[in-house]
């Protein structure tokens, strides 16, 4: 059974708090072992990665099958459906449309003091994307993440993904060549995370290292920034649903089941002014669960971590909404865009009954990686920037540093930075004075 | 001495490499102690926040003088010059103007099937900023730090900063409120970081914490990183000039040393076309050190850091440029435009002779607070957009998801993801067909 809350009750802003820090995830203590992997593979190199792909991955491979051929590549995409191929490329063709229009504005300017200044945004050199394997190899992450790098302009794309007992799903490896992966490996693991940031025989550095991954992937991600640079740990994911008496009980359901099978540590929450509809969904999700193929999953995190909420207006749904900070906020209600307006943190917002969060993992073509476990607080979902940074330009003229230059001569000396404020003054052909 | 490098020499590669991978600042161990001052902060609030400022700043805090009040700031700030409010003030005034241009634009379109997407940017609801104790104290860093933060939009934000032996700069706290820090703590190191972002009796929690500090504080800020946002990890500080023969030996050592002066870690390096610029700068920084106030730190980070590479044209120092990846780059060149045009990695450039990098610590608009230690590679300059998130909006009409729903399900269902499948397909009045 879920919790069930209502906003009416006593003790309403205790269960409310208790629910926003239940704890959803063990952290497993992988760091020692990560941090003893990432040291083996700077120090061996390839031989390292052939050794843990041996004891973790059971295959056998060499220097020249880490790389995965091209005839693979075409091989695996010739093993797809074509209804699979053209689902692939719509969706790569709509995340592309989006993602382009997230790329980002050069600007230059000549201020009141004549002092020239503004930014130049470029593309990371290169950049690396981590493919998880087994069940949660998903083609839709690999879209999702390699096409903003495309689109930043970032030349070479370097994907890794372990091959456990030598198999790699062949929609993966068509996903990859769909979104214009320029390389792919066939290692995984905090090894392969290594690999990406410190380089081997085989696989050269990147700048920076994107995707998904478990604990020790996570570990070693944390790990290696600062030699390169990381996307965000991704934690558990969530759905929050914001009904009126308007929906559809089955259609929430299904919603929040969505969320609910991809792992235990989902969380599915539903927040209505509809005491009627909050009975008939959570009628709903038990009668649908009985035929889900992921039953197991949805149930424990549907009965473990899920919520139905009842408040007296829909409107008092969004402060509560901002507390949560969803990765996904489904509106389902008369007024739901007034009510997506009002609220301040979320990954993305689903705005009406006809778009189920589905449409954005797979073809609404905005980005799917979105930020979990209420980091939407301070932080976006995966996009062109995260893949481009901004160099700040100054320029002065004798003139203009005339104008500015003696504040910098003043603060130079208030912070006992002598060289800081002499090497403004010697341009300004004065030493620093008494002062 | 500096290190002296020939790009025409044989063992060039050897040699600049050993310059890139050269360890500046060895890490202090001080996880598991942080560890436990966050566990202890969580548990006893104020309480630990009182005892560590006993312990570390010697320091007698009560609850109720942990926030620094309204007359103390106007005490300090009528305790600075009117020059150095009117040269904060200037500074401030630039940087707002600066960082006003880095302010994003919503976006909502409706694409060729019908689909309404976009995305809304907020800033985050409070943001925390950490300033160092002791000579790492600096105002400016305060403006830096604070100014982008205002200019977001965020509603409240939080100061910390140690008050050994109960001291404080006059300075920074002026810089505070002219830059409109809405309060002030005196609580510095981890604990600090702790109570910003799990909230003790007196401070509340903020989203985000940005803001340099010792080791204590960096590795804090790791460890908080998931509970609230933080911004990059500093390292030490770098300069790298390339210059020409129309450029001054005397303004090229006096930027050289005003980065070295900062940190026995920091490094300034000097790419030339010309050896008779390089021995003169050379001559000019030994010269120079004679009589700088902070000789002892200058000269160690020039003598065991600093570098002069000598190459055949200053062209060729583009690419060396973008392996550096430095965090200020000043070019003195007569075609200081075009090598600008041509670097990828950098923090910031500083464009012709009369652009000390001191005027973007102080009085350019653009920010100080810049990637270092190779990072420019992969990341941005503190900004605007580092204290706001962007939430992506989707909405489709039955029409619309009429069209792009169907290779939803496909791709759901190649997933093995049923509910997501289920979630599209029920919309579209159908079920999952035999597939």
């Amino acid at each position: 059974m879920p919790f069930r809350l209502d906003a009416a009750a006593a003790d309403f802003r205790e269960s409310f708090e208790q629910l926003l820090h239940m704890k959803r995830e063990t952290a497993e203590d992988v760091d020692q072992i990560v941090r003893d992997i990432i040291a083996d593979v700077i120090a061996r190199g390839d031989e390292a990665l052939i050794d843990y792909s041996r004891r973790f991955d059971r295959i056998e491979l060499t220097p020249e099958t880490l790389r995965i051929t091209r005839e693979e590549i075409e091989a695996a995409t010739a093993a797809c459906s074509n209804e699979q191929i053209a689902a692939l490329e719509l969706a790569r063709d709509r995340i592309v449309f989006f993602h382009e229009k997230q790329r980002p504005s050069d600007l230059r300017f000549t201020d009141e003091a004549g002092v020239e200044l503004g930014w130049r945004w470029t593309a990371v050199e290169s950049a690396g994307l981590y493919v998880p394997g087994g069940t949660a190899s998903y083609p839709s992450s690999v879209l999702m993440n390699a096409i903003p790098a495309k689109v930043a302009g970032v030349e070479r794309l370097v994907m890794v993904a372990p091959a456990p007992d030598g198999k790699l799903s062949p929609l993966v490896l068509a996903a990859a060549h769909i979104a214009g992966v320029d390389e792919i490996y066939r290692v995984g693991g905090a090894q392969a995370v290594a690999a990406l940031a410190y380089g081997t025989e085989t696989i050269k550095p990147v700048a920076k290292i994107v995707g998904p991954g478990n604990a020790f992937v996570a570990a070693a991600k944390r790990r290696v920034f600062g030699q390169c640079g990381i996307d965000m740990i991704a934690g558990p994911s969530e759905v929050l649903i914001l009904a009126d008496k308007t929906a559809r009980a089955d259609w929430i359901a299904i919603d929040l089941l969505a969320q609910a099978e991809h792992d235990t540590a989902a969380q599915s929450i539903l927040i209505t002014d509809d005491p009627r509809l909050a009975d008939a969904v959570e009628a709903a999700v038990a009668a649908r669960l009985e035929t889900l193929p992921r039953r197991a999953i949805a149930e424990k995190s549907w009965s473990e971590l899920g919520a139905i909420i009842l408040v007296e207006k829909l409107e008092n749904a969004v402060p509560l909404a901002d507390r949560i900070a969803a990765e996904h906020l489904e509106i389902m209600a008369v007024n739901a865009e007034e009510l997506a307006a009002g609220v301040r943190n979320a990954g993305a917002v689903f705005i009406g009954a006809f778009t189920p969060e589905a449409i954005g993992d797979y073809v609404g073509g905005s980005n799917h990686v979105l930020p979990t476990a209420r980091s939407a607080r301070f932080s976006s979902g995966l996009n062109v920037l995260d893949f481009m940074k901004r160099t700040s330009l100054l320029k002065c003229s004798p003139e203009s540093l005339r104008v500015i230059g003696p504040a910098a001569v003043v603060l130079g000396k208030s912070e006992r930075l002598d060289a800081h404020a002499l090497s403004v003054a010697m341009r300004l052909g004065s030493g620093l004075g008494q002062g």
